[in-house]
This record gives structure tokens, sequence and C-alpha cells, in this order.
């Protein structure tokens, strides 16, 4: 039998993919699973978005154009300067998904064996694509103690070797929930234009700040505009994630063109999705107040309930929709499996992400795990008195 | 300003990227160009394919499974065990097309300057696909004398290294109109079993097949089970190319076990494609009779055309929707653009594609192009027309 490749066989898996076998098995017996293991919001997609798809008019379902149309994304441009980040058109490329965006960003910014950094706990995906690309990600620590801040800039500075080609960061943060500063983005931004490379922000929950706090934006930045390539998706936002819609944004005319020859590789971005985010645009603010408000008062439940968990320790989100937690534990892999498995209060159990996929470092995270908000606030309550009633008897 | 990667600089572009500017500007200057160079289909999508959209019922546009879902892919089985491909469920991914198909494909059995060997000419994007991936493309020549038939099997022989993991084929051919012999397809059984290498089959365009021709599955072949990989896709069957659903499937279980690591990464294919891929697959027969007694007239009324051309010779298609003509000058490239520049027929020209980036090998293709006959009979008849009066003018 011929061997698959050394690349796939490295490919790292999700953090809850092991588990997912006894998720399967606990629902099997009749138990019902409380998710916090996942990032699908439960929020209803804006209605103009379903109807524009229920309305099509299509009779031959042709490619798109390989970028997007131009009246679409002039109309992403549109969105863009209102939330004061000046690009147009031209700046943009449609793809499919954040997640193909990201791909695109690699193998444009990369060659084999080229270095990317970014602050650990990171979205675990980036370690796909980029094992994909075959390029090597360079972890930075950041803290729970911290909330995850920005790690030291003389951090990332150490560890510039003439492989790295960027800097990626995900802000507001998956894992993380943290949303960096407009200080912290600016040393950033330092940094990358001294050393000549790429700062790439993923920022698909730009939305989702809380307490008042301002997302800033690379493409706020002075003078970054040869420097800054930003990440972003409707699946979030819009609560799309089936659409698989996601735009790359650069005012880096090279970086566009170079991007764009990978995506004329794959043709178009699917046609059905490109109506519905484009109708998506027209979304209200009101639809946004609401939304927000909704995750304002679940992230402050969960983070009450969890703070009466004795031994818990957790880095306070101010954006995006998730948690990390870190229990009083030695091993959240194995944490996660037994409550999937042995534990139940009233025929219930939690679903919780183990962190330490989260982690590029061996070893760090072990005894943390992700906790996604996106459930409804009664739901919520009772997944962590359910937690804190398993730590007891995990630990006892 | 950052460079761009090398893999980026060397990304191919399309072989008719260049023309598109002239095409654009004849446009403007309101000339009629006719389309010979696309291979986007003119059919209807089936009624019911885009009436499942339509009526869907989606409330949370949520990520769907990342295979595609049980149900989905039981009913993709069912195609191919209809088609006497003896495969199951759990041999299928569901893919963002075509193209993702392959590039999960590559990426799987190919590490970095790993080698597939492919016949050429071959679909231009195949070269992106493993520019992106790391992978060398290693040419077979094929000849326009023989029709395309498969160079022999010595040839294929003679190139394989240790670095060689798999052969690439596309069957019945995008750009040629081949299709393989069954004859044919066991050689390449034989070659791939000894060599303990994959056999990647590109079977997009399986049900287009004339003259009473048979397509030979990959996976019809016996004891071909651990090394038999085929992409397919909707685009052309059903005339949906905008939706951007394909499929990957082997007996393999390594293979599919590690490709969906990859596909892990992207999260799911489009939702709504889905739907309109699912309902697709109930189009009765009559639909593909339909569409295919179009393209046998299409292909006659084309090669009766040409052949009436001084000087021109043509492969003669069996399959798929494409013709590569060899014509009497010498440079395809400057022939296309000088058609669309400055040669008119009552105020109408052709685009055609310059068959030379459908070779890896430099030099060869010159000569010929690729024509799509997925237009009307009275479109086309009026374009080969104009193109007999073209070659008349820039040779004479």
């Amino acid at each position: 039998m011929p061997s698959v490749s050394n690349k796939g066989l490295s490919m790292p898996q999700s953090p809850i993919r092991k588990l997912v076998p006894f998720a399967e098995n606990a629902k099997k017996k009749g138990v019902k699973v409380i998710h916090l293991n996942i990032g699908q919001p439960d929020i209803k997609t804006p209605q103009q978005a379903l109807d524009a798809v229920k309305n099509n008019n299509i009779n031959v379902l042709e490619y798109s154009r390989t970028e997007g149309s131009e009246e679409f994304r002039t109309k992403i441009a549109g969105y863009y300067v209102k939330n004061n980040i000046p690009v147009s058109a031209s700046d943009i490329i449609v793809t499919t998904g954040g997640s193909e965006a990201l791909s695109f960003a690699m193998n444009t910014v990369a060659d084999t064996d080229d270095e990317i950094i970014i602050p650990e706990p990171f979205y675990a995906n980036y370690n796909g694509f980029a094992t994909a690309c075959g390029v090597q990600v360079v972890p930075v620590v950041s803290k729970l103690e911290d909330n995850f801040a920005l790690p030291p800039i003389d951090d990332f500075e150490k560890l510039i070797t003439p492989r790295t080609k960027a800097i990626l960061i995900c802000n507001p943060g998956n894992p993380t929930g943290y949303l960096y500063s407009k200080e912290e983005i600016q040393k950033l931004a330092s940094l990358v234009k001294k050393h000549n490379i790429f700062l790439i922000a993923d920022e698909v929950y730009r939305e989702f700040t809380y307490d008042d706090k301002v997302h800033t934006s690379i493409l706020k930045e002075d003078g970054l505009d040869d420097h800054a390539i930003i990440i972003d998706s409707v699946s979030k936002r819009y609560s799309m994630c089936g659409a698989r819609i996601g735009f790359l944004v650069s005012k880096n005319n090279e970086f566009i063109a170079t991007a764009l020859k990978f995506a004329q590789a794959r043709l178009s971005p699917p046609t059905y999705a490109q109506i519905a985010s484009e109708a998506a645009l027209d979304t209200p603010d009101s639809y946004f107040e609401e939304v927000k408000t909704e995750y304002v008062a679940r992230r402050n439940i969960l983070i009450a309930e969890l703070e009466k968990i004795e031994g818990i320790k957790i880095a306070r989100p101010q954006g995006a929709f998730y948690c990390i937690a870190e229990l009083p534990i030695k091993d959240a892999d194995h944490f996660a499996q037994w409550l999937l498995e042995d534990f139940r209060v009233d025929n219930e159990t939690v679903m919780v992400a183990p962190a330490a996929g989260f982690y590029a470092t061996e070893g760090l995270g072990k005894n943390q795990i992700r906790i996604a908000y996106v459930l409804d606030q009664d739901s919520l309550k009772r997944a962590v008195h359910i937690l804190g009633e398993a730590l007891k008897s995990y630990n006892g």
C-alpha cells in the first residue's frame, strides 16, 4: 500500500476530535451533553441573508468571479469604511471562509520552512494551514495571569530570523477572548516595519468587543499599508458559519495580486453563499447591539458562575465568545473524557475543549480548558454547575 | 516593503489571463466576442437542485459536517454504485469543488519536492495546486497525432523516481477530450501497483462520453483499491460550477483518514451548495441523455467546420467538451491577442485559449489552441467561420 505524506501524518487534529466518539457514546446512552466546546453560535442568521438566497433567480449556477464581483467587493469595502478601515474593492479578495483567506495569506508570504510567529494559545487550525503550506509556526507564550495580553515585544523580536515572514494575531482572540489595545497593535506595527515582515490579523470577531472597548484594526494604523493583511469572515459576524465566505484584505498591491493567483487556481468562491453574504452586509446595527448585549450577559453569567468554583483561574474575556479557564487538575484531556464517560448530574454532562491543543509549546495548557459561551444563559449556568460538581467528584 | 513568497511568484496564471484585458477592451468598443475559451457550460442547472435551495428552511446557517453529512455521502455513494463504482459513504469526503479535492489529494500523498507524473497537455490549474502544495509536476508528452491517447507506459516508467508519489490523469480529458480505454487504465493500474504509488483520476467529466464509448473509472479496476483516488465534482455534471462542491473518493482508509485532517482545518464545505448538490443527485438520466445529445451535435459541428480550415489539425474528442486544434501559425498567444485586438467579421471576433499553458514542457503547444464547445450550435458555427477567416488574414 502506498504511504501517505509526512505532511499528512503530521497534520494536527482538532483539540476535541478525540472526544467526539465519547460524546456520541454518551448521547447514545440517553445522556444530555451540553456543548461548551463549540464555536458555532446559536444566534439567528439575519433574515435578509436567508431571504436573498431563497429569492435568488439563478438558472445556470455559473462560476462567479475569482475575487468576488466588483459590486460585492465594493459593498464589502463600504462595510470597512463604515468601520473606519480605509480600504477599497481592489484591496479585497472574497474567499471560501476565513480558512481559505488564511491559506492564501500563508502561501503568499511564506515558502516551505519559512516561519510565522504566533502568540499562543491560538486557534488550533492555524497549525493545520501552516502544515498544509509547509510553514513553521513559532509560538510566543501569552499568559492566563495577564488575561493573555500581548507578550512583551522583546519576546517576539528575539524569535525573528531571516526565515520569519510574518506575525499572526487573532484580535479579539480565539481561544483567549483577549482584545489587543491600540498600544499593543502599535508595538506590533513598529516591530513588523523594523524587520520588514508582514502582520496578519485575524479579525473575524471584530464586532464582538465588550465593556465599551474599541477594536483596533491593523489597517487603521498609519504607515502599515505595505505590511498589514486582514483575515476576515462572515461566519461569526452574521452567524452564518455554513456559508463559507471570508475576505482577504490588504493595501499591499503585490500581496493581493499574488494571493489572487492562488485564488484563480480554485476558480471561484461559492455563489449562493456570496448572495447570502452580500445581503448580510445590510444587517442593521441594531442586530449587532442585540447580539452584543446577549454575549455580554452570557459572559457575565459564565464568569460569575465559574468564579464560584474553588481553585479555578479565569482569563477575563473582552471580546469574541471564548474563555480559557485553568482548572485544579493535571490533565484536561483526561478530565474532558471522564466528563463524557463517567460523570452526570441529572443525566447531563458537559463537553469542554482541552486547551493544550491551542498551544504549540509541548506541555503548556494541560490544566486549561476553552469554554465557548454560545449557549443560552440557562444552559450556561447549568453547564458551569455541572463542571463545578464534576471537579469536586474528580478531585475527591 | 516585505516581499511575497517565491511560491507566490512562481504560481502559474491561467492561460487566458493575459487575454482578458484585450477581450474587455474589444467589448468596450462594441465588438461581440464569442468565447471559445471558457469551460462554463450554458446548460441549465437541474430544476430540483435550484428548487432545493430556494425552498430551504435554514434559520441558523451552521457549519456542516467536515466530510459532508452521512445522508449526503450515502446518496453520493448510491450515485457511484449506479455507475458500477463500488464505494460507500465512508470512502467519500465532500469538498469545496474538485479544486479542493485535488489540493487535499496532493497534500495527502506528497511532501515538498515530491513528484506527480501527469500526461500533458493537462488542466492548467494542476500546476497551481502543485505549486501551492510544493509538489513538482513531471509531465509525459501525449500527442495530437494520437488524439492525445495515453503515452507509452514506458514513458511513465522511466520518469518514476523515489520521489514519485502518484500519477494523475484526467479522464475524459480537459483540455484534450480524450477518453482513456479500459486497456489504457489497466496499464496505468499495473504500473502504480508495481511501483507502489497512487493513481489519481480526475473524473469530473465522467458522463460526457460520446460515440457509445464507455467510461472506465479507476475504481472499477480490481486490486487497485489501495492506489486509486478519484477527484470528482458536480460542476460540469449538473452545470453547477458556482456551487463549489466536489468529492474526494478512495477505498484506501489511511488516505481518507489523512485527507480528512486537511478537511477538518477548513471546517466544512458550503452548506447551500450541498443542499443543491444533494438534490442534483436525483437528476433523471433523461437530463444527461439530452445534454449528451446536445454536446455530440456541437462537437460534430465544431469538427466538421474546423476541418474546412486549411492547414488545421484536430484531435478528435470523445469526451468532455474540449478540443485541441493545431493551427497553421507559430504563436497562438500572439494570434489569440491579435483576434481580440485587430480582427473582426461583422464586428464579431472569437476568444480562444492558447494551448501552451496546458503543457509543462516549455515550447510545446505553441501553435495549438483549446476550444471549449459549450456554446449553442449557431454560435459555434459562426465562431469557427471567424477563426477560418482570421487565419487567412493573419497568414496572408
